[in-house]
């Protein structure tokens, strides 16, 4: 199969359930907003090696807004229900409670599957000055700070949605294919439930499982060789075509599998249309890890 | 004493001692240097709930980075050594590494008390495929990843540095307080060696040492409820004057006290510029607690 | 009238007819469309002393734009059919056709009253190597320059639309009119069909016809006098309550009187939700000047 | 003569005279000030068809600034003086005065060949409410507006300065070529006393003057054919190699020729270190119209 000329191979991203909230942070002005939700959803790339998957999924206008003001809806995601309260409360508590003007709101709504008392849990900051109430129809604490009061809604929802949903864009030259991989980004940054957790959206540096080094046995994860061009002609199992010489992943998470294969269409579909791109494929470990199975193919029938 | 017409309270700034990295991220344009920076940096405000505290200290042009492209350097910070690493290897890995284009080189250069041998153990990533090179007059690792190759610096210096310098702003409005605390942030972001670690450089939610609430004592930290404006006339010890209405405080990080000095000091002189801001106080625990103590007067003298 | 407790004046905003053309402008990513852009609108906030009123009307996701790429869609507007030609064809040829990447297309579609055929006009740049084409449904020329192929849409609709649009944010100090009127921007720049030519959007310095001072007469417009807050004790006629130290317009251009009402609506709820603002009211020439006439309160029956 | 392996032709740019200002806006945030130097600047590309060629050429920290505000040093261009004049009067008048919390200072200082009174006429505004004051050791006027009031020196130095200094960047891809304009852009931006006019920096479309087509003789200025990466196998005369496919040209003007051959330098420089770049040449005339000649390996010299 070709879109815009380019090949997408017969392949499937393999992905993996995890519990995400869904929130919305509100503040005085958009760039208030925006300045919480990046240091929330910060340090916030792969639970490999960070304490959550998080990002930004959208900016919501005052119009659509409880408290009419200017929102970004984030997402923090863990496999753990445990640890994501946990990440929740010291993401929300931390770079969002302390950040001038916020607001924060639940914005899983019907879809949640639990409620987590993240609200309830953060009103202890108030050392009893706090007060409950409710506000545009939500259950709300009022917390008095330096800034004045800070308002969270009692309780937000998770759901069971999405890690890992993935497609690899491989192009004549890296700089091609950065190009496409900023403008796959930035179309996917349209589909509604879904984020791209890592710097910028971009993945530079896939992984496999493992090692194939026996030397580097105690490595849970190390760079996926096949997909080095610069080790195109020295490892014998290089799957970097000869007309490649930049290649870039794009990770997704999202709340539920149509939104995330919804992204992953968009995002395919804006990559290639960016000139030099050769290639898409996507990451799987043969169907045998993960609960998803996204065929890539299938996203354009 | 008064300084622009406001009053510069007698008192000082408790602060701590806190174990401080500084690391050079250069990428092929700002932008992207920018975006793994803000990445590696986020979830960082404090280590009251944050797993580090970190930050952007300042933009590098390409003239005067080691390989020539522009760069960003970023502070990681924490009391304990062992965690610092830990954390470095973590933001490194997986917010830089992963992140187009960039490399990174130790920024600490002579000021180091120790070297960690953080590029040493990121290496072992590269699978066997990683190289040993000296580049730019400095031990350095390549790692092939998909968008080419990442180069790490071997090792990474980090010296006992200082954490929690502060100044509170205190204003006729709330507005009036956050548009001088911007400007605080600004003025502060000039001076080497020092970060802001809150969302935008602000805090908008100060906390007290446990709790007065007798229901509340298993809180660690709650709201400072004297220095919330909302609670004036409504809590017995109230330290916000009658003509203040908004209350903002910048806290500075840096790699040692001169520098934070001159970070508080460029920090209050912009804040009083800003009309409506009526007084400038700063945070401590009677001198009990922290290591080093900021005269705020004694600053301007 | 009063609004989330801000006292509405009881008065009209007049505004005039104005020639609006409506630009979309794509890239291969989102910064580059924006880059271009703000290049094409700027220095363009009145006809006063600008040669146009220009601003950015809203983003475009790749899924809704013709060449699947992300967009904004501009507006640049002209009391002159003839001038606003003029203007097109030198803010399109010289700060869109000379940025990376992008291409342009009509956005006003069905709204248009009469067709420029500024495409066609820039096309002769092309030195006779342009092609003419169709293309996603559109006729349009594809100029060859060294960033590769410019596509223009070969005609771009314009119509009768309206300037001036506008509203008074008065507060307690500057700094809550400040923050007031970004807010309100922010709300304004999710309504469709409008923008706010001025620098962020907002107005520092309202002018009125003429001048007072009898030696001041070869000036076209002077500070409107009565709405400076440092002359209210100062001038006899100032318009300035006795609470309001801070002053800011917001001044709205759009294709129709409908489009600029509900800018004025949303912006004025956004203004009355920041803490110390007293008062909205708007500008006008006692209606002897402009067409239109838009009433505070009847924005809100 | 090869730099980091990107050959670098044995030719020059040539430039020619123009007259420079440079101003300061300050502001009470970073981000006004940016706002308004933004504004100010736009639709400046080229006097081909803008009415200026303006720019920002960098930031000023609150402690270098006459008024301890942060602030972005401008430069407004124009072959004449007189029109000049105008133009700052126009772009200062309704770009700057507008934008809430901004002031104006001279920046040229002691390169200033004349002096204008920009600030005299703009102080015309306050309709006699204005005051002459002396702040900061500069004779300013304080003209009253909703803001507050607007503080601008009273002269504006301007000199003989150069525009035009170029060079092309010619790579592997389209891709590669706009990665390595932007890296350009990025070292140019830190070499003081010099702007990159184009949007971003950039140019995507160079001219040669007038027509090859003799239908087209009207035109003052058409595509360079010569440079067009799509008419490489279409046109005798093409300049395009053989393995490139990518073309930009970075523009600089500048207040003396030593930043202007500065900044192609640095910019030079940075091309290439970005992969895929295969050479580097500049435009010029045969050394027929232009003043200066910046020959491209001197400057490596």
């Amino acid at each position: 199969m070709e879109i815009n000329g380019v090949y997408i191979e017969d392949t499937f991203a393999e992905a993996f359930p995890i519990w995400v909230s869904r929130v919305l942070i509100t503040a005085a002005t958009k760039k208030w907003a925006k300045i919480a939700a990046t240091e929330a959803t910060g340090f916030g790339c792969s639970v490999i090696m960070c304490p959550a998957e998080a990002g930004i999924e959208k900016y919501v206008p005052p119009s659509k807004t409880p408290d009419g003001r200017p929102g970004f809806i984030i997402q923090i995601c863990h496999p753990k229900k445990s640890e994501l309260e946990h990440q929740m409360l010291e993401r929300l508590g931390q770079c969002v409670l302390t950040c001038p003007t916020t607001a924060i709101f639940d914005a899983m709504g019907d879809m949640a599957d639990e409620q987590l008392k993240v609200g309830f849990k953060l009103k202890f900051f108030g050392d009893g000055y706090e007060k409950k109430d409710e506000l545009y129809g939500r259950k709300v604490y009022k917390i008095p700070i330096m800034g004045g009061e800070f308002i969270t809604e009692a309780k937000f929802g998770i759901k069971k949605g999405v890690a890992g949903g993935n497609f690899f864009i491989m192009a004549d030259t890296n700089a091609s294919a950065l190009i496409a991989a900023e403008a796959a980004v930035n179309a996917i940054a349209s589909v509604d439930g879904v984020i791209t957790p890592f710097p910028g959206g971009v993945v530079a540096s896939g992984s496999k499982v493992g090692a194939s080094n026996p030397k580097y046995k105690f490595m849970v994860a190390t760079t996926n060789h096949k997909m080095c061009p610069t080790l195109k002609g020295v490892v014998e199992d290089s799957e970097i075509p000869e007309d490649v010489n930049g290649v870039y992943e794009i990770v997704i998470d999202g709340v539920d599998e149509e939104s995330v294969k919804e992204a992953m269409k968009q995002g395919i579909l804006a990559a290639t249309r960016v000139k030099g791109v050769k290639k898409i494929t996507a990451g799987n470990y043969g169907g045998k890890l993960g609960k998803y199975q996204f065929n890539l193919r299938e996203l354009f029938e």
